[in-house]
């Protein structure tokens, strides 16, 4: 079956999931706003700034234009940064012209509200214009699945036919798609694994070894589970692809943007001269804003957040800030008994 | 508070663990049966073998009299390998004068019977012969204990005093112990984790990317979930130190044998040379043969141990069962619910 699917962010992510749409047969529109790399898409087939040296499929047509990129669409994949997701879907429902599928795979909580992305999205896309919202999600650096190295990831929506439906869409020999109902816990566990990733490259640029590289993980994972558990997710999606999985990837290759910006706080720079080398959203660093609120509203410990949180915005020296965290004193390990 | 600890095993871990002990001010007697290494542990406090370039304290005591390392003691610690702990445990009864809390930090299953280390412990060592017993497990590589970097470690035991006596002999200002009273759910992770890290490690040897690596850690984890649930143990527990932190630490770091032989393998090498080159027990692959028996006595299904066994048992070709094992049609994730 072949499925008219519009791509909204022609980052390195959205030309990624572009192309694996492609490769499996379906009509694939690639949306932007800038008009030199559509053109660049268009012409020569390649996004240089965002999958340099690599050649995508001619079939992958681009736009500026949304009306145009959405036009007879069954589905609608958003892979915008979090906070342009609210200002997308307002400009989706101007021109929507059919009620498609609407999935994302985007990763981060809302500055200000904290709501999730399917919360955005449900509020800003009526009912009546759209099936239902898909979360897409789980370990996968955008540079290896666009040259078809082997990926999994998580296809998460509370009705099952639409988690399947975007298996459908995506699942091909080297990209294989699990399904799961529980879309906070996906959300949740995707949005903050950034924030434990920051924590576990600045252990690295500090200088601790492996045990204590696993230690944030293990521990970091712990907390991220919790606020997540109290938003209403499953504890054990967390032990899954978009939540294990995902922060291995993130916390253990040169590839995360987070980890990345994390060594170099480890490593003693600062914060807007790490942010302004990296050329890149790094989404973590609002998501620990929103975190750390939101545990506070909650009533929800999350030490590792709360202390990288204090690094990132209240100029906490980061030593003092490692050496605290590493040492709080040791208790049960699981809470969710 | 002072105890007396006699440390059955001097290798790598159980020479950490004893020094762990003796600078938290205990009397640490360490017991192995090599003569020549207990003679250098009391006359140079080097143990060049397994923990190289390293001065050990002077405080501990080495003996090859299992009878005068365990006279009088409040706990014995057993860090033999799996293979050895019936024995030496048949060994410790004959000579035990004192009723000690019994604690190991040994991974892995025993041949034929699959149980788990506490279950022979618990069936070789008397109950008048001996308080609790107790496991120890967690990311830690014994190099990085042995300098000092903060690690952080999982005491579990079914009962609530045993685990907090454990927690009090070891805690100090780099070592730091959760309690965890599920000792199925610890002895079973830390036992299956190395299947994943051979695993792995031949996925890397193989050239497969981070999305891949992280795909068979979460898949695998999983899987090791899976049997441990079906065993008794809480599905949570894998989510924490003995669980992830440990597949983390062994399947990301070049100090885990099981992922270097995972890796000699992928790189076309062949297990009998693999196994000579290690030099040290590779737990792991006995692990998997008794995993793999355990599954299929309890009808649980286990594809990458299924496969690994017939990579390492059967002379599968690693190249097609690598494809074969990530190519597995996708399903939905997480069959807790």
């Amino acid at each position: 079956m072949r499925y008219r699917v519009a791509v909204l962010g022609a980052g390195s992510w959205g030309t990624a999931l572009a192309q694996v749409l492609a490769e499996n047969g379906h009509d694939v529109r690639l949306w932007g706003h800038r008009a030199s790399q559509i053109t660049e898409i268009n012409q020569k087939h390649t996004n240089e700034r965002y999958l340099p040296n690599h050649q995508l499929p001619e079939s992958i047509i681009a736009y500026t234009d949304m009306a145009e990129a959405v036009s007879d669409v069954d589905a609608v994949l958003f892979v915008v940064p979090t906070k342009a997701i609210r200002s997308v879907s307002q400009d989706l429902v101007q021109v929507l012209q059919t009620k498609p599928v609407i999935i994302h795979a985007s990763k981060g909580l809302e500055q200000g509200t904290h709501k999730r992305i399917s919360e955005i999205l449900a509020e800003e896309i009526p009912a009546e214009k759209r099936q239902a919202i898909a979360v897409l999600s789980g370990p996968s650096h955008a540079e290896e699945v666009a040259r078809r190295d082997i990926t999994t990831i998580t296809a998460a929506s509370t009705e099952a036919t639409a988690a399947q439906f975007v298996q459908t869409l995506f699942l091909n020999h080297y990209f294989r798609i699990y399904t799961n109902p529980d879309v906070i816990g996906v959300e949740m566990g995707a949005a903050l694994k950034n924030i434990i990733a920051i924590g576990a490259g600045a252990i690295h640029g500090l200088g601790f070894g492996d045990n204590a590289k696993a230690a944030i993980m293990t521990r970091g994972l712990a907390e991220i589970s919790r606020l997540g558990v109290a938003m209403g997710a499953d504890p054990l999606t967390f032990i899954g692809l978009s939540g294990v999985g995902d922060l291995i990837v993130t916390c253990t290759s040169i590839h995360s943007r987070n980890w990345r910006a994390g060594n170099l706080l480890g490593q003693g720079h600062e914060l807007n001269e790490v942010l302004d080398n990296m050329g890149m959203v790094v989404e973590g660093v609002q998501t620990t804003r929103a975190a750390k609120e939101l545990a506070e509203t909650m009533g929800i410990e999350m030490p590792i957040t709360q202390t990288i949180y204090e690094v990132l915005y209240e100029h906490k020296n980061i030593n003092e800030a490692a050496t605290e965290i590493m040492l709080r004193d040791g208790k049960q390990e699981n809470e969710f008994h």
